[in-house]
């Protein structure tokens, strides 16, 4: 997608060397552009942990080159081992995300039994490649099916757009490419549909406000920005259309673990009769489990997220600043789980189906058997 | 309540000069305790406008005493004039709250017919002091009634704390004194029963983080802060035993105008089973409205408050730092509607009633006449 007018995707191999994976530092948005070159399986972990990068398939990407680059820096006599070491650690740097597992483990599973280091290191960069790729084009298709919602929509209410309500971020920036929330409306968008997107700004870590915002400035996209209090409020007096939210892991029953506070736009939409929606592509579906709210680890995050807000001073600094009474307590919960009874539908890349076993097994019936 | 261990109003006559009101400057807390005087009706305005006082109580306990000054500089041939166009002034700055237009009512009811501005004068220093003191000794006794309902939960799970949620700031620097959702907190820990609060940040203008975080380390309450997203997640996880809010205008059928997001909080605590209460003193009630969503004016504010926050730098200054890219589109709405029916108890100073018509009858049947 667009910044400044020129295309970008959120991860890609520097053209010069092939040794080095370029990501935007996401971390500086929307103030500053930072690219950054990552070298070793440290900065990987890194750029996960401290939210470098963030959002479900970017994260899966992320840790697809990861491995590629720990094959490059593998002693030939333990490639196996020594691979299997660093996919733990890339694992261990967020526990809700399962598109971080899902990509190590596709990374592993592509070079069992190569013993071939130089053969190992090929088919690494080969999966990286397949798994960014396939992360795009799986957006691009969630972008087609939920177009027809938004079209919908927007045909039973001539000339005025329809409002979007999206929280977090699962835009471009979360994915390598269209977004998964995002990819409807900017496939609406480019087909002179008109939209208006609500968005949240996403306490404690502010993406919506930081990310969202900005991903829809640069692709020319009307949007206002909100408080995370304010949906409710929204969706009462009928300025809300649909609720489009991203997830982190989906249970094969449907219930979604996204960013904190989507259960709560869930419940409002129901109370309202507003549809809510959830973009994903499968690949951030856990087919082992069923009960989200029991069975999904929730990430638990610094207090310095909530007490403290970083952005720009007048003059142009960064700077961070204390809002609560130093030494307060707090908790700083990553996640929470949406049943899927509040959920109207799933848009994956192979279709919309409703957020249940029975709906999941007719888009993806090979995961069932 | 206690500051630093000294007992405070949220407002007091100046001991020295009886012309000049002292306030809390609340803006500038936690980081700073600042003691504003108001000279003139001006000066009470802007307070109330810009928040330098907020707060359902101390709103209405601030439009008393700037009635009084009002009345000071009024021209005495023009005396009733001039305090009806003064009482108008102040009744403008903020839409939501009942209090406001309640009290200058009741300063215009209570010199209705005096011609002697020095006798007028008299007259509107007393019902000032009438309306902060009947507000002190109304949360009193809200806390009083809340205390049993905080008794009978902690009896049921013996040596572990009773963990409250609240949203935005109903303590005591929302009245005059003890606070409306606070009271029977401040009651319950003043009587030995363990408790622990959830504060609930309250985005954008941050009165949770800010205020009632502030208050409850003044009086020594266990508490956590946390981003108004994280409620639902509590609540699924059984981390809290009951809601308790305050409420800026309650219409006689019971629903509830409280700082927005308090109606994602009630959606949550309905999905979960958690009580859901709203301590008031009933000068917040509007008997003229039953519909609340429909009839209740929400107030818009400036969108600078979503956009940038304030807080102390690292060195100690206070700093506004931009969030979102330059010239974003907000939306700032005050207050939701929480419907009467996700509310389980309304806790006013007469006793706790449902949030219905019946149930608001039987404690205040004069008012259905």
């Amino acid at each position: 997608m667009k910044i400044a007018g020129q295309n970008y995707r959120t991860i890609w191999p520097d053209p010069n060397n092939a040794k080095v994976i370029k990501v935007i530092d996401q971390r500086h948005l929307p103030h500053q552009l930072v690219i950054e070159d990552l070298h070793n399986v440290a900065d990987f972990a890194r750029a996960i942990k401290e939210m470098h990068v963030r959002g479900a398939g970017l994260i899966g990407a992320t840790a697809g080159y990861g491995m590629y680059s720990a094959g490059l820096h593998a002693p030939a006599d333990r490639f196996q081992e020594s691979l299997k070491a660093d996919g733990d650690r890339l694992i261990a740097t967020r526990p809700t995300a399962t598109n971080l597992a899902w990509a190590v483990q596709r990374q592993l599973d592509a070079v069992r039994g190569v013993s071939d280091a130089a053969h190992g290191m090929e088919i690494l960069y080969r999966t990286a490649t397949e798994i960014a790729d396939e992360d795009a084009e799986f957006c691009r298709r969630i972008g087609e099916h939920g177009l027809a919602i938004i079209r919908d929509l927007s045909r039973k209410k001539p000339g005025e757009p329809v409002n979007i309500l999206t929280h977090c971020n699962a835009g471009w920036l979360a994915f390598v490419d269209y977004g998964s929330a995002t990819a409807p409306i900017y496939a609406a968008h480019r087909e002179g549909i008109k939209v208006h997107v609500w968005v949240d700004e996403t306490r404690p870590w502010l993406q919506g406000a930081k990310l969202t915002a900005w991903e829809l400035k640069e692709e020319g996209v009307p949007h206002t920005l909100v408080a995370d209090n304010t949906g409710g409020h929204l969706m009462q007096h009928g300025m809300v259309d649909m609720v489009i939210v991203g997830t982190d892991r989906t249970t094969r029953s449907g219930d979604v673990a996204n960013k904190i506070g989507t259960y709560l736009k869930a419940l409002a939409a129901k109370d309202n009769g507003v549809p809510f929606y959830v973009a994903l592509p499968s690949s951030t579906f856990d087919w082992t489990i069923s009960d989200g709210v029991r069975e999904i680890p929730i990430e638990q995050r610094g207090g310095e997220e909530i007490c403290q807000v970083c952005g720009l001073t007048e003059d142009g600094r960064n700077e961070k600043v204390q809002i609560a009474p130093p030494g307060t307590a707090t908790a700083n919960y990553g996640f929470d789980v949406t049943p899927a009874r509040f959920i109207t539908g799933l848009i994956s890349e192979r279709g919309i189906c409703p957020a249940s076993e029975a709906g999941i097994r007719e888009l993806f019936p090979e995961k069932f058997i």
